[in-house]
């Protein structure tokens, strides 16, 4: 059996140990929700402080150009692309996931329409589990064409296959569910989708930062995801989009504004798309909130994907392990995969007072979170979290659970 | 002839002068971009500060509710509506100008293509002079729309009653020209439009907190504006839209993401727009950028747009005046309107060596901008700029003009 030393002994010869002093993490706080807000690298308040106090307030509108304003989105993008498995100038740091989606769905459907072969296809397939938003925005957009596109939600991954088919223009699938768990098979979906003729679009908001991701390398089309979970950016802080260099010149997507014109301050009367991935672009940036996504990938910038996805996969099979022996006599469901490779970051339970359960755990210190139907939540990160945390979690969870220490009654927030 | 002490004279009775020590102005610096980037309010970094290290370093994830960062875009939409003329519940700050723009471009689309009499409408009506990524939204949502919508630019608002007719779906201003300063008459246009049929919508984003604007009152239909030139809120902060109540029942949107989900956490597969204003909301905002712009607004809690107004334009007023008699041997032409009503609070001269000239001058300290063709761009602030901020720059520019004391090689950056 584990013990406390056991997880103290593995800490100690864990290499991504020191990376944990690069975090502001409060005291008496176990944070497992890296996979909804990452946590605070604590380079991102000094780095504010510049942007804030010397760029915009002591040079103003100059910093546009002498503080690199502009190239922000692309620059970062560069930063972020070895992550993802993508190249220089594929990548765009910018606007919001869900913005991001729909320039990434659009542009499919719209290099779908321009193929003779392919262009009667009407039909965007993805899952009923996926994130709301993705759904939402999908059916958003193909609502708002006229030529009668649907969105398809299948039930299962199993039936993925029978799903693309001739009608399908794009699929469109979240990497790593946002409450399983699941990670897809990202080469084997891809090449799923084009030997049907159709396109795949990746949501990687819980894969960047969380899982190795090698979008060239597996086929993907387009991918958009955010900065704010596992990559660290803080709160809201702009999401990105990935166009592949063989993509980039059919391209298209209607929020053309002047971030993505060819030649923005020629003022020009009539929209010509920029070469490259700067045609991903569309307004200005909250040049704040931007900043700090650096701060984030600099951390990236220690270590390797590689390191970061063995130690993950340590601490989610603890996790598991530590619950099941643990906590036994509780009637807790692992919805996430056992299986690694179809794995991401984080561990989900299920447990009938699931939100009750949840809500005393963070009254302990022990911060994860609660999605619909009675699923508790629990993502790992690499770079801050322990192996001691896992164990401290899984005794407060049972101490929790062997009291019956929650209020079954606990009324939901608004937002956890 | 006014003289220094006069202008010295009028700031020592200027009711709004105390207001400028809430700003970081660098010293030597007369500042007279406001109009592209607003300075910064000295509460800002305060602010960002508890935003990083308190709500997201300390709080973590429970921030979204117990700092309120999920309502952020509400609560300060509230507090921009009273400077342009809108009620509560009719604003929300989000996103950027332009995708602002393609929500309420979309969304009078749509309300025109309910109505039996008007669907046929096909044109969308503005004006070439618009600021560009006006034009380029609405080209790009037109082009995306298979009912074969256009654009149509007209080349002076003269020509505007003659181009908005029985084919015109909308008609879309920005309400104080980016380059020229001029005015439009809201109401006037606004009616103009209703006349035959269209609706109107219009960019506000050299109007919020520069001139007083009435959204409500001269019968608009939707609005969109920035926040980052007079509402100073920071480098690239989010962006506002505007829909009066009677338009929300009819307002859709394509941008239909999870925040402007009616029940955005019951994740439910099908989109339900949200009851009200939050159905213009799409994806999370980038909470420090969003949250700093209320230190902006703080600022003009402490005044009145009449005051402000009163005083913007005596210091356009002045500025004309004092170029006009200082420099009258430089072949300088005013481009914004002399008439009160029709002026926004910038005023813009051409020059044949315009951009070598705004060089100089913001070499020597005063920093205005430069725009394509000859346009030298000067941006007045109330709660900044002061009467002798005006004399002290048309010295400059006048010695900077006797002494052609400027490099009519000077090359133009991307960006400024």
């Amino acid at each position: 059996m584990t013990t406390r030393n056991d997880c103290l002994a593995r800490d100690a010869q864990d290499p991504l140990a020191a990376l944990r002093d690069q975090f502001d993490l409060p005291p008496q706080v176990i944070y497992l929700d890296g996979n909804s807000l990452g946590a605070r690298p604590k380079a991102a308040l000094p780095r504010a402080q510049q942007v804030i106090a010397q760029e915009w307030g002591h040079d103003l509108i100059r910093s546009w150009n002498t503080a690199g304003w502009f190239d922000l989105p692309k620059r970062l993008g560069n930063r972020l692309a070895p992550l993802i498995g993508a190249d220089d100038g594929e990548v765009v740091v910018t606007d919001t996931t869900s913005v991001n989606l729909f320039k990434a769905l659009a542009a499919a459907l719209h290099m779908q329409a321009a193929d003779p072969a392919r262009q009667a296809r009407r039909v965007i397939v993805t899952e009923r589990s996926n994130f709301p938003t993705d759904i939402y925005m999908a059916q958003g957009l193909s609502s708002w064409l006229e030529r009668g596109y649907s969105v398809k939600l299948v039930d299962s991954v199993e039936e993925l296959p029978a799903a693309i088919g001739a009608d399908t223009a794009v699929v469109m699938l979240t990497h790593v569910n946002y409450r399983t768990g699941y990670q897809h098979d990202m080469r084997a979906t891809s090449a799923l989708a084009h030997a049907a003729g159709a396109l795949i679009v990746w949501d990687l908001a819980h894969s960047a930062g969380a899982v190795p991701v090698a979008l060239n390398d597996d086929g993907a089309d387009l991918a958009v995801g955010c900065t704010y979970k596992y990559l660290n950016g803080g709160p809201g802080s702009p999401a990105f989009i990935w166009v592949p260099r063989k993509h980039q010149a059919a391209f298209r997507q209607p929020l053309s504004g002047w971030w993505g014109h060819a030649a923005p301050f020629a003022m020009a009367p009539d929209f010509a798309p920029a070469d490259g991935i700067g045609r991903a672009l569309c307004g200005t940036q909250p040049v704040v909130s931007l900043a700090m996504v650096e701060c984030g990938l600099d951390v990236f910038g220690q270590t390797s994907m590689a390191a970061i996805r063995a130690k993950s996969l340590a601490l989610t099979d603890l996790f598991i392990t530590l619950v099941e022996q643990r906590c036994a006599d509780h009637p807790l469901g692992l919805v996430t995969p056992r299986e690694h490779a179809r794995r991401g970051s984080q561990v989900s339970f299920t447990h009938p007072h699931g939100y009750a359960v949840m809500t005393a755990l963070i009254a302990r210190g022990v911060i994860g979170d609660y999605r619909e139907p009675a699923i508790m939540r629990f993502g790992f990160t690499p770079l801050y979290s322990s192996y001691a945390d896992v164990w401290d979690a899984v005794e407060i969870l049972r101490d929790i659970l062997d009291r019956q220490d929650y209020n079954v009654d606990a009324k939901r927030d608004a937002v956890t």
